[in-house]
């Protein structure tokens, strides 16, 4: 069987664990032929528990130049994302990057274009996709059988983090080293999934609170409201500072509402449209005591290593990906809203203009301060979303 | 036994419960003596079902000059509440006032001056206080056992109506009948409930649609941001147009979090502050797997049986009222923020200039069509909050 060589550029946290995944089997079209990381540590790692056949790199760029894979992993911090990607690009890699796609959507927009010139893949790793969840209610609202989208809520306050975490990387919750808080790190996933599931937000009002909970520069508090194209409406709540969080979508439709939370789909369906019911009944009160269904999914929920295994069958035999670099930039686009917004105070459009908010970032990242903590890598768990199967 | 003679101005929906209430032996120290409604066909409702005990009256004036009563309960439209209540205040009686207290913060103002000039009781009608969830979370919060409250979100979007409900009375939803939709209509009880428990907010962003599910002018879809003054932050989200609606209010606080819904309080607490594990933790992402608690309320509901009673009470023995002036004013000074954010775009301190209120109140009721509609009264339940116990 023909594989994917694929080397892994930045091998901390997250970086480690796919390697970790690479290697143990879980991946049988890919095999891992090279990584790099910057900090000698870090190789010193890949020498003791990656197999002799890896090669391992000081720098990504010396990765990408000896042309020791067929594709490139990106997770390393995101302002390298733009850099590596487009260099990968254009030497005839293809890529996969960890999310989000860049801090600015104006480098994603450059990484898109370098992928269609080189005629290269670029796929993003929005692994909570392959969440059999998410996956369902993908495909009810695709399936149109709950009709328009009339109102949506996300509370996902469950990505709670301690201050021992963000001490643990000197780049991590700054401007300058980051770009971002909850928004950049934690939430691409949710970002990406509300526009997956509801669509893109055409207009963002928001509330981003600066180092709330934590001693951060960056926001670790954030409230949106979102308006869509249709005239629906929205929120998105999230937090790094609460415990315990919550993690609850809820989707009112026009056919009916649903709602996941704890690992569940509970929906109740209307016999008719909320619409004809609203115009039609001479009830004034108008109530129906609908069952509450739970939603059966498959139960499966691959995470990294299904982006992973997609994006290899995409490379050798042209099957669909889970996220492309659209996605990544869309995602990318709203979250920038959402921070611009909350910078400035104004409602935006989405997107916003990506010279505007350049200006206001590169503003923040003036008065950045770098952190004199160390970097640590952890091997544990912490892709931490509690809606999980 | 002393019973206070009770009259009752303002005899259709909501009225007329409270005469049923009266007359069903269930405030046993009041007596019902008189009525007031300016509809012959709510007097011929009277003449038909009241005792002959009962003294009927063509206005509300009428019934207060006559002097055939202690106090009068007034439930016509919100803009009457006022006048009739500053008029049964210097002729001596006790005024318990229908939910909104009034449309402006202005009135209830000059309303709580009439109640000190005269020395006479004015208690609010917030019915939904003797809710045992409610009044099972106050004592929690009085209680301090959770510690400061870091955010509290509420989306009761239960208050569904169709189009029927709204063509039901020529005043109802309109700025010049009604100063407001479900604003003014359904949610001062969340209203007055929210400062009730999470205390009053300091700051509003709104987002106010008018007429988005109902051919109405005013308001049927509000989403709000809040600030609270020790920095906590809140969403209220509320809605006519929702079905099934939701009533699920999220508080979560230094020592663990509490959610409000499908008529049961869950809690989970943590071991120590989060503000403690935040700083001292040396887990960066730390979890705690707390057992979920379900806290037993006395499963009382006595609703505005419990309000009359308390006042009733109150007149006699000196006991405490359920909710009284000041309780109404508060709750409408957070209804007219809301109100005022949402038509102006801007975010907003609580209260707002009650000037500035007016004025665009004034725009709003210049340009109000009185609808055509006749005026129904029913006889069903409509008080219709869902997390009922």
């Amino acid at each position: 069987m023909k594989k994917v060589r694929l080397g892994v550029i930045g091998i901390g946290n997250m970086g480690s664990e796919h390697c970790r995944n690479l290697t143990g089997g879980k991946c049988p079209e890919t095999e891992l032929t090279a990584v790099a990381d910057i900090r000698p540590e870090r190789r010193d790692w890949a020498w003791k528990t990656l197999p002799d056949t890896v090669k391992i790199y000081d720098t990504g760029s010396s990765l990408i130049r000896d042309h020791a894979c067929d594709a490139v992993l990106i997770a390393v911090p995101h302002y390298s994302h733009e850099p590596l990607a487009v260099e990968a690009l254009k030497s005839g890699l293809h890529v996969l990057c960890e999310k989000p796609i860049a801090v600015e959507a104006a480098a994603a927009g450059r990484m898109i274009r370098a992928a269609k010139e080189s005629g290269r893949t670029l796929a993003l790793m929005f692994n909570q996709r392959t969440n059999c969840l998410y996956r369902k209610i993908r495909q009810i609202m695709e399936s149109g059988e709950l009709g328009a989208v009339k109102r949506m809520n996300w509370i996902v306050t469950d990505w709670y983090r301690t201050q021992q975490y963000y001490d643990s990387g000197s780049w991590r919750a700054t401007w300058a080293g980051e770009g971002g808080g909850v928004l950049l790190n934690q939430c691409p996933h949710q970002l990406d999934l509300l526009i997956w599931l509801c669509g893109m937000p055409v207009q963002v009002q928001a509330h981003c609170h600066n180092g709330k909970w934590h001693h951060i520069e960056v926001e670790d508090d954030v409230t949106a409201y979102l308006e869509f194209s249709n005239g629906s409406t929205g929120t998105f709540i999230t937090s790094t500072g609460d415990l315990p969080g919550t993690n609850r979508l809820e989707i009112d439709c026009e056919y009916g509402k649903l709602v996941c939370e704890d690992g569940e789909i509970r929906c109740k369906r209307l016999p008719e449209s909320e619409r004809d019911i609203c115009f039609r009944s001479d009830d004034p009160w108008f109530r129906c005591d609908v069952r509450e269904e739970i939603f059966p999914t498959d139960g499966e929920n691959p995470q990294h290593i299904g982006v992973m295994n997609a994006f290899t069958a995409h490379l050798l035999r042209g099957e669909p990906l889970i996220a492309d670099a659209e996605d990544g930039l869309r995602a990318l686009q709203l979250s920038n809203a959402i921070h611009y917004s909350g910078w400035t105070g104004e409602t935006v459009c989405v997107p916003v203009t990506e010279d505007l908010f350049h200006q206001e970032l590169e503003k923040r990242k003036a008065g950045s301060r770098r952190k004199e903590t160390g970097d640590v890598t952890y091997e544990s768990d912490h892709t931490g979303t509690g809606t999980r199967k």
